[in-house]
């Protein structure tokens, strides 16, 4: 079963972590055929911490796991912090494939995205 | 002319500031019809700030400008931050019409950025 994991960087404004937490239900909805199991997790500041995450991915039977960085920017919380945790948590799973998925801001879709979002204020 | 000003939080991370820029000069490419004029700005840490960024817009012959907050959560500086410095700056070009864009975590492609994101890892 795949399961995915949205990571944001987490806020002490809970109506942020919020939000991040309502973007991962509303995926359940628009890609539950792929993803059986979909979770939000915070890098910082917020429940559910990474780790965490992931343990409820496998808490729910994920045989695989991606975990999708909510991110913009390719900073240090892309490049390195969240690759470390994910290689640390790795081992105590030894039977799931986790994989980390390319941030948000990396996407093809992201030039798309800003255009539309222009046009659509006229 | 139609200008677009894409707005970033900005970083002490030089790189991080410069995929914003590169970022601008990509739609520069993509939407170049629909926006003669395009600039990134910033709203703290890093040049160009964002009254400088419609300065630059203005300069270039604008006639109205579109502020784009390059932002995935609807926090302070979305909802007060970038609003307020566009209130403040509007009087400045009483001929030029400045609009505000829903930041880029509001758009309705996000879901499916995301889904492909995540599906293009395995």
């Amino acid at each position: 079963m795949k399961a995915l994991l949205l990571v944001a960087h987490g806020s002490r404004r809970q109506q942020s972590n919020d939000e991040v937490v309502q973007l991962a239900e509303r995926l359940k909805n628009n890609c539950s055929e792929q993803y059986k199991i979909i979770h939000a997790g915070f890098l910082e500041l917020a429940d559910t911490l990474i780790p965490d995450g992931i343990k409820k991915c496998a808490d729910d039977g994920a045989s695989s796991i991606i975990v999708l960085p909510y991110f913009l920017n390719s900073g240090r919380h892309v490049v390195e912090d969240i690759p470390e945790i994910v290689e640390q948590t790795q081992p105590d799973y030894p039977d799931i494939d986790i994989k980390l998925a390319q941030h948000v801001g990396a996407s093809e879709m992201m030039m798309d995205l800003l255009i539309e979002s222009a046009n659509s204020t006229s």
